[in-house]
């Protein structure tokens, strides 16, 4: 195992996960790493959730802040919000022991853009950074870190935090070395150059990070998985929206609308996306890339398929078995893998370079195409935005998928307004749901309201929304761009509540 | 007036209005030049109104689709309006006559990004460009267009177009060479490469549009003036905006968070923009310049004072007195006046990387952050966002200003939930009106909620606001991230429509 850590300095360092969370105070604004599951610290924060619920029992305040790349996994978030012990977390979080406090008022949570959550921290917007918890998969001699199974805001963690507490986990395989691309060109405005990256697989920076051994507090030896969730079987709804998606996308290569091989792909988290991805495998189109945020098993299997040449994300997000199908030939994918800081993986600049075709989840969308990635019934949030409105502004494409359909039927996906804007009518490109897609580029609202409630809604629940619309453009004539009932625009929502159903 | 022209090839094709106009067919998509208010055709438009009119009292159909740099005058879309000669219109108006014939449902409207809206013309998404009407100053004898007071999606539209008219405008200043800069290295996805512009000033590109001369089936020849609207006097409230605004960045430099000199300006238009402008003649900041959209009088204002060593914009936006000021001394703007296409001055990877200070109006705000830009009582357009989203997205610092009430204290303009949303709670810094500030970065929905509503909403309206928070809260104990009561969300706005007033 000490051959992970051949830096003298740094070896000199090595402590338990308890004595190392004891570097972390009451208060403290605290940095970890980890994205989507992957490479998060495995040790230190169940020490500190340790230490919290010590404290707690003595009648003493221990609450910090947790800033992440995203989500992470229950060693992490859901042990921290279990000993109550996180009083604000951002950018980004699935956790659901610790949704169930942020729906509490206990955890004031700051959902953000991913590309906008480095530079934030940057700009002093957060305050200050007190400690940072990193994993890496090895530390070699002259100090350099190499990084884990995901990057994430690592290079901003570790440049901008007081105290840096690493921890080097063998499970991560020692061939990721050569698997990252860090970026050092970031600048605070107005020293800010462009990036200078035009093909998805181009590496623009190095392969290690960097941190000052002054500031490593503690290094902690773990040798623990990632968090690997299973994807759940492709099942029919999915299948239908992944066949809509890949024959619009070969309707617009026929039309001369994008090249044969399409432009890079980025996928949202999900099944949706990962059923997407399986959809791409059977089709004509490549060679491919993915320009994205998150490696899903669905992308391993278009690495493997040959038709997607290279994958650049920020993180891994793979089952257990894209784990060991990754692992078993780790050294047949270097070359086609890079992974990036998040900032640069989602960076408008050069998503919208590139022109990335970007697919991602939605909660709902409105008739007039508005959609809600974030909220359950206004109020309650799910997730987060994520990379999504990264993505999908800047996208030369963009998709937001969804079945027509939740709670058994019970939900509809389409609703007159949704209960929380995530992406508006001006970034929403395309919807597709099981029963259809709708192509809603160049179309003025109303145009719009009619193609979703066609293509889009469940058979259940058009003839309800085409009344709205009706008795809406009815009911103000000179009020037609986008014709909405006020009082009864949150009606299906509020019936929800009231009922169980929107119907 | 022949000297403006004097490319042999273009001079051989003028003529007048009527007969250019004859080029344009019913059912055509026509772009035109224009910007604020500049730069737009002043003959042509006329002419082909007067064709329509006649066709529809011959009992025929004559409509098109048009196609701006964003909004014109009277004599564009206000002459086309009455003309009933408009099926579509993209992708900014502020005319009111056209826009009651958007409410009335009788024009389509797609109102988009201004960063967009050439690429999607180049992506397909609008389908052909017929033919274009294109305001210049001058045509140089290699056929190079010196362009006029606006350049907008000028380039574009030469480009993609089938067919070129060109107004040549003798009102506008021959000294208007060299006043731009016409990047020409755009390309579609996957050849795009990065924009190497690192600072407000720098030129990427050439002082001339090119055309293909055998694309132009006529050249006009013009000399009347722009739009040019007369401002209001600054008033208290647009005063006291401004001085919280500029005491804001007062406190922003003093914490060490932004430089003494700022960062480049963006403001949008309008009379509040224009007092912040003035603001910031009385202090301390300099040198400081201003990468925005419109050049108005108070940028005039900064740069005479000596504060503002320059201004990128992509068109004038002056009053009459401001014009008469600049063109009282054009020559001692050159060089410190650069106007860019549209998709250069608003690009988000030119705004994040300068690190623009984005101050933009509004028409509500609610509790949460999110911003309504574009709609009147949810259903009506008003103007359009224009370029609100792509500086406020891609900002340094951004800020939404509007006093805390409109039509005499019967609206407020913080509200429990905006009747649309523009921009959504990622995307909203500072929220202004004449009672405060509120800073929300940082804060989760329920901190800004406080803030908002004690800082930003008027007394009259504050116990109101807090009620509606106080129930949400006590409403859905486990919904505490966004609390809303979606039965009384809009209800403000219904009171509204039903009596006159919110209160």
């Amino acid at each position: 195992m000490m051959r992970r850590i051949v830096c003298p300095t740094l070896a000199g360092r090595v402590t338990s996960a308890d004595e190392a969370a004891a570097h972390i105070r009451p208060g403290d604004s605290v940095g970890i790493s980890g994205f989507t599951g992957a490479g998060y610290p495995k040790a230190v924060p169940a020490a500190l959730a340790e230490r919290m619920r010590t404290a707690h029992e003595r009648g003493d305040e221990f609450r910090v802040q947790l800033w992440s790349g995203a989500s992470t996994a229950p060693e992490v978030d859901g042990l921290l919000a279990s000993a109550h012990g996180l009083s604000k977390r951002l950018p980004y979080n699935s956790d659901p022991t610790l949704r169930a406090l942020i729906n509490d008022g206990e955890v004031e949570y700051v959902d953000a853009h991913l590309s906008h959550s480095a530079q934030h921290m940057w700009f002093g917007f957060y305050g200050p950074l007190d400690v940072v918890v990193v994993e890496v998969t090895a530390i070699l001699p002259n100090g350099l870190l190499v990084p884990s199974s995901s990057i994430g805001n690592n290079k901003t963690w570790l440049d901008r935090a007081d105290k840096v507490i690493l921890e080097v986990n063998s499970w991560q395989p020692r061939e990721f070395e050569g698997f990252h691309d860090v970026y050092y060109g970031t600048r605070l405005p107005p020293h800010r150059a462009p990036i200078q990256l035009t093909s998805t697989m181009q590496r623009i920076g190095d392969p290690y990070l960097r941190v000052d051994p002054a500031k490593v507090v503690a290094v902690v030896q773990t040798d623990a998985p990632d968090r690997n969730t299973p994807l759940k079987p492709v099942d029919d709804n999915s299948r239908a929206m992944a066949d809509l998606l890949v024959d619009f996308l070969r309707h617009e290569v026929r039309v001369g609308r994008m090249p044969p091989s399409l432009l890079p792909l980025q996928s949202g988290v999900g099944n949706v996306a990962n059923a997407v991805m399986a959809g791409l495998v059977e089709a004509e189109f490549e060679p491919m890339t993915a320009y994205t945020e998150v490696l899903q098993d669905g992308l391993l299997d278009l690495l493997d398929s040959g038709k997607l040449t290279g994958v650049s994300a920020t993180s891994f997000g793979l089952s257990p078995d894209g784990v060991r199908r990754f692992m078993d030939a780790i050294d047949s994918y270097k070359g086609r893998i890079l992974l990036r800081s998040e900032e640069i993986s989602n960076h408008p600049e050069v998503v919208r370079r590139l022109g990335v075709i970007a697919i991602n989840g939605m909660i709902e969308a409105d008739i007039y195409g508005n959609v809600n990635s974030t909220h359950v019934m206004g109020s309650a949030i799910m997730n987060g935005i994520g990379g999504s409105g990264d993505f999908a502004r800047n996208a030369f494409l963009n998709f937001f998928v969804s079945p027509s359909t939740a709670k058994a039927g019970a939900i509809s996906s389409i609703v007159p307004f949704v209960s929380h804007v995530d992406h508006t009518e001006h970034d929403v490109h395309v919807l597709v749901t099981e029963q259809g897609l709708a192509d809603l580029r160049g179309l003025s609202p109303s145009a719009r309201a009619d193609r979703v409630i066609d293509h889009c809604a469940h058979p259940d629940f058009r003839e309800p929304l085409r009344d709205y619309v009706a008795r809406a453009r009815a009911a103000r004539p000179h009020a037609q761009h986008t014709p909405h009932l006020l009082d009864e625009a949150f009606s299906w929502h509020r019936r929800y509540l009231d009922t169980g159903s929107m119907a």
